[in-house]
């Protein structure tokens, strides 16, 4: 078992970042393997890598070590985080990055004075706040923790080191206020744009099992309406929604891109309705 | 040995799609090389996924696995398929994208009424239509066969499952109408732009041993023309013409780019005479 | 030890030509890790290529062997090189593209015909000239010395093959002319913008170590003045100054882009004083 380790960042691809972090996990684990999940994370978008993460880390085997470098805050006081669940090993820095992949391990969140929510850790997930710097890359230096520390801990992680080789115990966590569909009273959804992809493809916060049950579902998107769920992209002509690969509502168009048709943009609200519940709302 | 999968796909650098097929094979697969043709095919362009796997597959070791998803058709009717020829093995839906892996191995190719061609496999080149369910990720989503299906199935192709494991044998594949480039009497050649590189290079359906022989080459591009034909880049100034690294004639300006001093585009019509073909033809 | 090959091209992510380099590695090498440095260094930039590697390179143990494919003078007389040096093992063109690698391991370059400097190897580094074609893929053709000459020698380099297994000892090599900030009499460091990244992030060639000493450091851009310098993105507002973690001096906007503030390009002047040292020099 030679070990995997997934990198996403906000690196872009014509610097040589990513390489140098790749260069070092290979020094120390030369027979891992590295997986990219993207570096075209938005310079310094925190929730676009916490999600784009929670979409994918589930594929790969529980040995997997999940590395994040999205981290504005990098050489002031946050913290390094590393972290262990029953669905794989996660490093980053403690801005948020984490929190889908911690979503179920918390409970209490509330926020804090910098407005992000702290949550304590549950369900069997440990964390550690790395600390010990005889594994880092040195110098340290300030503005690329992500190649001294992250690499070098990720790499003794996939190793099989245990997380308190690198620090002290972690309680609680800094975790996004994540965007969730809300169901109104009367049976209404109201989620909301928050990723879209090259297609133009828009994924929502409504989850399948978000969506109101009985009769036809309908979607108000601005001012256009969509009527039903299709099961596929090809099922449909126009605009169209259907449940995508990751589990959520996606909005789409056959051929073409939902996001020009709609002119909506990440944060916009979509509102989905079953036409029974929908009569009774209206009432 | 460890096996090599190839990924060609129209997913691009932004989604997590592309990983989350590295996540699956490496859970079945640990120790496989995964290569990267290109994740930027245009959205649902068959043809180019076809052509750029073409201009690559050869440089892999025969045993290799190459995967390409690019796949308007999920969740229709449309058959996933597994193919192994003497050069490699493949896998994809059954829509033409391995078509140019295909093409010497087939024989009898006849249009249908979608007007695809279906060709009858010939040559000891072996198919079959992926169905057999326990080797697949479940719950298999109506939307990403790439995850579900092909790529489990990539993963133990790797590892030297046959390809009956996986359906049964199916005679005939699913093939596009492959721009070639036509012989006219006079000995002139009409072909066609069929790719556009980040440079500019203009590459078409002109394979080196469709060139007029005998006396100078002569290209006519549009209201442009093209005399001789250059051995390297380097040689030339302003627009010219040479066989290009994967055998095609290619248009190209030495730093510069072709495409942007011709304004042609993908389809347009180059046409190759020699000069002495070309005294004769215009006699 | 399965070895590790690093690949710096000018190929884009929509050409098959890095994922043919992986193929004829992978068929010699089975077992090596390939990782991208970059496919994205603008057309035959050999500069942005050497510059690129040299910000790397060292993260990579000293085993591995770094393929540098810019190469405009594919098939022209330009030889091809191979070179060890204690940090790292090295192929590519005689085009100056492996600079900054070398460095280190040159005496008294001098200006040849070409306006390209010649470099006398020294300090123990080692090169041959790469003309051995029994190892080479064949055909050879014109076009792709990277794929059918230079992929195969790192392949077998990766191995522990020997230089002198694929041709005759060089003593000299290309060399680009790099920049060089440069100190004034006063103290006063006239540096150049010689790369600007994704964030807008500007670098300079002004190290670390050429910064003016005592008194705080003042920065003119154009027409815009930078006071003192920051230790991370994230302590600074507005347009500021900092050792990047290439070790070269960066002008930086927390959140935006310094390029775009500045309005500067690459190749502009920096120039960097000490507040004491401009009342000197002011004097």
């Amino acid at each position: 078992m030679s070990g995997i380790i997934t990198l996403t960042t906000d690196f872009g691809d014509t610097s040589g970042y990513a390489a140098a972090l790749k260069g070092v996990i290979l020094g120390i684990a030369p027979d891992v393997q590295i997986v990219d999940i993207s570096h075209q994370i938005a310079p310094q978008n925190i929730f676009e890598a916490a999600f784009l993460l929670s979409t994918v880390y589930r594929c790969f085997p529980h040995y997997t070590v999940h590395l994040v470098v999205v981290d504005p805050g990098v050489g002031t006081d946050r913290k390094i985080i590393a972290l262990k669940t029953s669905e794989g090993k996660f490093i980053g820095p403690d801005n948020g990055v984490l929190s889908y992949a911690v979503k179920n391990y918390v409970r209490d969140a509330a926020i804090t004075s910098s407005s992000l929510l702290q949550g304590e850790l549950s369900n069997g997930a440990k964390a550690v706040t790395v600390t010990n710097s005889p594994h880092f890359r040195h110098p340290v230096s300030d503005t690329f923790h992500g190649r001294d520390i992250m690499a070098p801990v990720a790499a003794m992680l996939s190793k099989g080191f245990e997380l308190t080789a690198f620090g002290e115990p972690l309680e609680r966590l800094t975790m996004l206020d994540l965007p969730q569909a809300v169901k109104e009273p009367g049976g209404t959804v109201i989620g909301h744009i928050i990723l879209i992809d090259r297609f133009g493809n828009m994924i929502t916060d409504v989850r399948e099992s978000d969506l109101p049950q009985g009769g036809e579902l309908r979607l108000e998107l601005g001012k256009k309406v969509v009527s039903g769920l299709k099961k596929t992209y090809s099922e449909g002509i126009g605009l169209m929604a259907l449940i995508g690969s990751s589990g959520y509502l996606e909005i789409a168009v056959n051929g073409g891109s939902a996001a020009a048709v709609t002119n909506l943009k990440v944060g916009d609200v979509v509102k989905v309705f079953s036409k029974q519940s929908s009569r009774i709302s209206c009432l």
